[in-house]
């Protein structure tokens, strides 16, 4: 196995964009070139794109037949899109070609829990391929999962795991700042949030994760939604809200064992949110309560999960892995 | 693979007794025995011993060549010395007849930087043998290594990190009440500490284990110890120290790349301390500060740790591991 690994990019918004530039900066990373629909983008030179002069040469295809006349990649960042089953028609020909990936889909954190089918036939055409996939990020794929995991492993019970996230919105990039609502009337964000057009993706994943990983068999997610609404003016680098209308979100799932609630993941993103931070507390034996003052900031930190993670899944045996499969995150 | 794990414990001190306790609690493990060299323990019966009737009819054996008679154990859950020189002996007999080991010496965390030699032909043995071994606990093994390595997962890039741990010793068992060097004369504890005969074991193989995983080229560990000395007359269960006299020591490791220090570990650990915590501060982007409120504490998470590894281990492939080789720590 060759310390370098060759990587391509599919999808080419802001995360794709800053993934690239940051997987262009390391000394084990050759780029071969980038993958996106949008005809706007599609020619385009990586160099240009990024505003790196390391990338000039390399170019944006279509469709990964293009790229692969140019070059054959190790391993694929993906950041396209939040549904699994949207992801799987792009997923499926990069298995078969033995094409490894690391993907910021959400669902894929967990792909079992909304289409344990595909997901079991992505694993087959893993496994045939020899390729490896892996959904990861921060939220879900840190601080609400892996992270809170990784504590009970110095855990002799656990009976109960309780997990809080507070961002401020207002220092996120444009398209969350829209995700969350901002600027929808209360009710218009909610019934958004019933048609499944509004809201964070992946926190049911995350909740099936932890679950999967503790031996909890638990019964259905209940998951809800509820817009934070401004109580002021806000002004951000991207929009403006006025006080009285929605400026973010507040969002909880929770799963039960016969009964009991053992897991509850809270999670507030809105504009101007105070105190920012990530909470977990495991009740059991010992107790463990911890925070990470401030939070992890989102969208860098969404972006080295994916890179530091296409060092660690070549290691993993072929198929379609879990965050918590692999060996401890580690920066690389 | 069975889905049963048999198990047996060499060594019967406090973290013994509690690991096997532990470890039998476990739906997935079958005890076999013990090992033991003191006249005292050997030829016992485990369910008396430990004072769980589910281990009657199990015996304290004085040699692995005695417990083997009776049956063969997958993995050993090893906690008698420090020093992996010492260690050695006892792993090398068990890395030949394929047996894995989950450690709690601490020297075991990182082999490779006291004895690198002894480290690689032990490697070398597991891999003919077809056993694994790791030392494992939670410090070293958790809150000082795997842990600050873990949030790295989420980092663009590391700078420095800064660990601090405050244990009040006078909540833990009375081996670590004693070694920390209560009652001592500072004077006496600075000599020991020298000598290295007090202090706390596996400060450096932390740090050493730390900085492999960020692929830093570091220099010289440096380390200090000092004695904390006691400002009221404290009594615990155990024992009893006036004011002007050793209640614990304060230690503190460092290390540097090119002249820069990139790491460093400030561990307290003395009786009566006030605020115990963990706290782990990773300098880079996205900056990360994390706060364990409370601490882990000590005693019961290292035999979690203990046994919650024996079950992971099974699933790496035979060497002398890395608790960062492993997948993500885990209750189990």
């Amino acid at each position: 196995m060759s310390d370098i690994i060759r990587i391509a990019q599919y999808g080419l918004g802001p995360i794709g964009i800053e993934s690239l530039k940051l997987a262009a900066t390391k000394p084990w990373v050759e780029i071969l070139g980038g993958i996106d629909i949008d005809p706007a983008k599609v020619g385009r030179d990586l160099g240009e794109l990024t505003g790196l002069p390391s990338l000039r040469g390399r170019k944006v295809y279509y469709a990964l037949e293009h790229l692969l006349e140019h070059g054959r990649p190790d391993v694929i960042l993906h950041t396209t899109v939040s549904k699994f089953a949207a992801a799987f028609d792009q997923l499926a020909p990069l298995a078969r070609q033995g094409i490894s990936v690391v993907s910021s889909c959400e669902e894929l954190l967990f792909p079992q829990l909304n289409n344990p089918c595909l997901a079991a036939e992505l694993d087959e055409l893993c496994q045939l391929g020899g390729s490896r996939m892996i959904g990861t990020g921060v939220n879900p794929g840190f601080v609400m999962d892996v992270l809170p995991v990784c504590l009970t492993g110095v855990s002799r019970e656990v009976r109960a795991i309780h997990i809080q996230r507070v961002v401020n919105a207002a220092t996120r990039r444009e398209p969350l700042q829209r995700k969350i609502g901002s600027g929808l009337p209360g009710e218009e964000f909610s019934r958004r949030f019933r048609a499944g057009e509004a809201g964070h993706a992946g926190l049911r994943e995350s909740v099936a994760l932890v679950a999967h990983c503790m031996g909890w068999k638990i019964g259905e997610i209940i998951e809800t939604g509820e817009p934070v609404i401004a109580d002021h003016d806000i002004q951000t680098q991207y929009l403006s809200v006025k006080q009285g209308l929605t400026c973010g979100l507040h969002q909880f799932a929770s799963a039960a064992v016969d009964g009991r609630v053992c897991l509850t993941l809270d999670l507030k993103m809105y504009l101007d949110a105070p105190n920012p931070h990530d909470a977990i507390q495991i009740e059991g034996e010992p107790p463990l309560n911890l925070v990470l003052q401030g939070g992890v900031a989102g969208d860098q930190a969404t972006v080295a999960a994916l890179v530091n993670t296409a060092r660690r899944i070549r290691k993993a045996s072929p198929g379609l892995k879990l965050m918590t499969d692999l060996a401890v995150p580690c920066w690389s």
